[in-house]
């Protein structure tokens, strides 16, 4: 019923994440009929940044230089690395303004259910760049959901088999958590990982 | 703190409606992590729609030719035509196969709000249009929304003033609807609006 072209396009954005064919159709209209100046600009961006990104060599994230601006600084600790599931995880790790060591992103998980096994996982690159003769501690920084926990508890075992020093991102009741209103299953954990308090 | 084509990439995205910074940057790593051919299809599709696609010189409609298919089909009623907002809009009047006329698409309503007048609408196209002689009856189909409600009257005013046969769509309880559910505005039209039974 659509030309073909319109067709092409509603089909395409269907492969957004989130975005079924109502919204699909709705997009393309906005773009063709109120924004083509965004339209353009979304076309020529996707198709850049297809070619001009790729993996660092080093940490996994996405760059546009064989290894990444961050991997490169001098001014990072490289005994340190945190490994974190996704490039977003890794920009709220540095908005902590907490960590000053290297990052290794999995950019994924370990999730059986959607077929993401160790393997697909490509942790060779990690347990390669983990080999490097420098780095000295790992600390885990993936989600605490089941596949996060998971995926941490399996690259531990991994990893202490190297003789390589393993830490996990505290849990506990978040800043500011009044004991009120966080779940049982936080409060069991802070009280099973309680810190003794000195002086 | 990510590279440049990423970013351009991420605030690109936000020129989707309903997309606002976290659904961007969760997009543009998706596409970039899992779904790079889709990626390509998306930023080829969005350029060549561009290019490919116009206005209708009849109807208004998204087409790839001068004038659309429809609007050329012998098969059609070209006595009547039926006025709707959006191309959406005109696919769901198709879907219920009740209609045979020809249509003319406003891309758009009356809505002083968002800086929508007569003027943006481009008004003086369906004014143009339904003075070919051929047209016989205008069939108002703009939503029973605020909007849609403005722009039957403004148009309806506008119509009749040329002398041409102008018709709203039917308000009333939907078909299968229940007293009971049926908010009591569209139960107060649908009494006043009420049709004599006949035979």
């Amino acid at each position: 019923m659509n030309p073909g072209s319109l067709d092409a396009l509603i089909d395409a954005l269907k492969c957004l994440p989130g975005v079924g064919p109502k919204s699909a159709q709705r997009m393309a209209y906005h773009l063709l009929q109120r924004d083509r100046k965004g339209a353009q600009k979304l076309g020529e961006s996707l198709l850049n940044a297809l070619t001009a990104l790729r993996p660092c060599a080093r940490c996994n994230t996405f760059t546009e230089a064989e290894v990444c601006e961050r991997c490169l600084s001098p001014k990072r600790d490289a005994t340190s690395l945190c490994v974190v599931e996704t490039p977003v995880d890794m920009n709220m790790m540095e908005q902590t303004q907490a960590f000053n060591g290297l990052y290794y992103v999995l950019m994924g998980r370990i999730s059986p259910l959607d077929g993401q096994g160790p393997t697909q996982l490509g942790l060779d690159k990690l347990l390669k760049r983990v080999d490097d003769g420098v780095v000295q501690e790992v600390i885990l920084a993936t989600n605490y959901t089941n596949e996060g926990e998971a995926t941490a508890h399996y690259l531990s075992e991994l990893l202490k088999a190297r003789g390589i020093k393993v830490s996990r991102i505290a849990r506990g009741i978040p800043v500011g958590g009044e004991l009120e209103y966080v779940d049982a299953g936080t409060l069991a954990q802070a009280l099973r990982e309680r810190r003794g308090i000195e002086g």
